[in-house]
């Protein structure tokens, strides 16, 4: 999916929610986990329900590693099943050097087919450049992260004051454009969301860390908007676990249309 | 496996060589592109012909998702192929939130059973903590890298001239111990292992870019060894791909027995 295609997107549906899909096996009702494939068929019926309130969908590897195989597999099919209409996000958080990093370039474009991959930063150009090289994908690049160990080295400043995440979003601007390359910025700090703006003001930011982790939408948008809205919002466990019990894709639809509707006033 | 077992194999074996598992489909011969397969196929003969040079074998994970459901059950039977008497390393640059991360421990250590990951540090504390928790197992946590790109936010310089790499370094020691703990530091910067041992003086260290990468198998050991040995070298493609025909079991243990006979002599 291009740049234009994602802002029509958001613009005809009034919503810039995506849903991560990040099931736990341990929530996942009885009735789907006696089925072949529980994650794809978990995620079959979370996509049904929340598709007309989302313009994303992102399913966090970990999740699919963590059964195996048969996890991969759910990966490969919930691509399938998504299609066309929405941007899909494998959030994988990879990166390697660069014959390693064409690899998963390959597993996650070519095999998997996702439209986008999380990357991680710490290893610098020939490790993210892989993954801009294929038409029409992107990379979205880990810049500050939503968890409290992102203190531990994103804040790093040097002399100049300059901070980890501030020259991430520097240097990684003369790697790619804003028609390949978007930045995850965590929910949990809106105010830097504006610090963030003013380096890179037309890039799409992934934010995630609404709802189980305490992120709010408001101060996200006030801080983070740009002329295209240029914010992807991701919920995962708020949605997709809203309820355990087999009305969950229902319970999950209520929670992304909450969203939603939010995300339709801000807009208008 | 744990530390004492590992220095002991190292001093038996008088070898710290670390075979890397990272099979590029087209180099693996048709012979073997024809099995069910092909990665887990050419892995098997691979680690019949090396298991006497090495200590440890490290599967890029990248060349597996590369190849699907199919490359992750390769994974895993590699894992189970190698059994107890190596050192195995999934080398998988992961790192991701709490429960995300609890995750992928979960998928490297339960499923399939690996002795060890390799993390990168960008996310911090608590993106590292859930591989520690586990018992008897050990994160590989990515240090200085082997890539030019490793200048970019590696070498990033705080105002006291700690660069990102010796906070890395001082930080994530406070989370786990030499027992439950290495780092990775590239070969290609063999004299930074100097600074390295300085800061870090009783941690393993895993050196990849011996070989294809250019690294320099004495200068490594000259700044890098102590007196636990503390290195794991790897080598990857100038191994398992010395030959691109049916000979490439033969030709991987030459390579193998060559640089481990160096190591024997470095011991000596």
């Amino acid at each position: 999916m291009t740049r234009n295609e994602l802002v029509e997107a958001i613009r005809s549906k009034k919503t810039f929610l995506c849903v991560g899909l990040d099931p736990d096996p341990q929530k996942i009702p009885e009735s789907i986990r006696k089925l072949d494939n529980p994650l794809f068929e978990f995620n079959k019926r979370i996509i049904d329900a929340t598709k007309d309130y989302c313009v994303a969908y992102k399913p966090n590897t970990a999740f699919y590693e963590s059964q195996g195989a048969k996890g991969w597999e759910a990966l490969k099919k919930t691509r399938s099943y998504i299609g066309d209409s929405h941007f899909t996000i494998a959030d994988a958080k990879r990166g390697d050097i660069g014959n390693t990093s064409s690899m998963y370039a390959k597993a996650f474009f070519e095999d998997l087919n996702y439209d986008s991959v999380t990357v991680a930063p710490y290893m610098g150009s020939d490790s993210v450049q892989p993954f801009l090289a294929h038409d029409n994908r992107w990379v979205i690049l880990l810049a500050l992260t939503s968890n409290r160990g992102a203190d531990d080295f994103q804040f790093f400043s040097a002399k100049d004051g300059e901070r980890l995440f501030e020259k991430v979003l520097k240097t990684s601007q003369k790697w790619g454009s804003n028609e390949n390359m978007m930045y995850v910025v965590g929910a949990t700090r809106p105010e830097k969301l504006k610090e963030i703006r003013a380096l890179a003001p037309n890039y799409f930011l992934l934010v995630p860390g609404v709802g189980a982790q305490g992120g709010d939408l408001k101060a996200v948008c006030e801080y983070g908007m740009n002329h295209d809205v240029g914010l992807l919002i991701n919920s995962s466990r708020g949605i997709i676990h809203a309820s355990s019990e087999d009305d969950f894709d229902m319970a999950a639809r209520e929670a992304a249309k909450r969203i939603a509707q939010q995300m339709n006033e801000i807009l208008s």
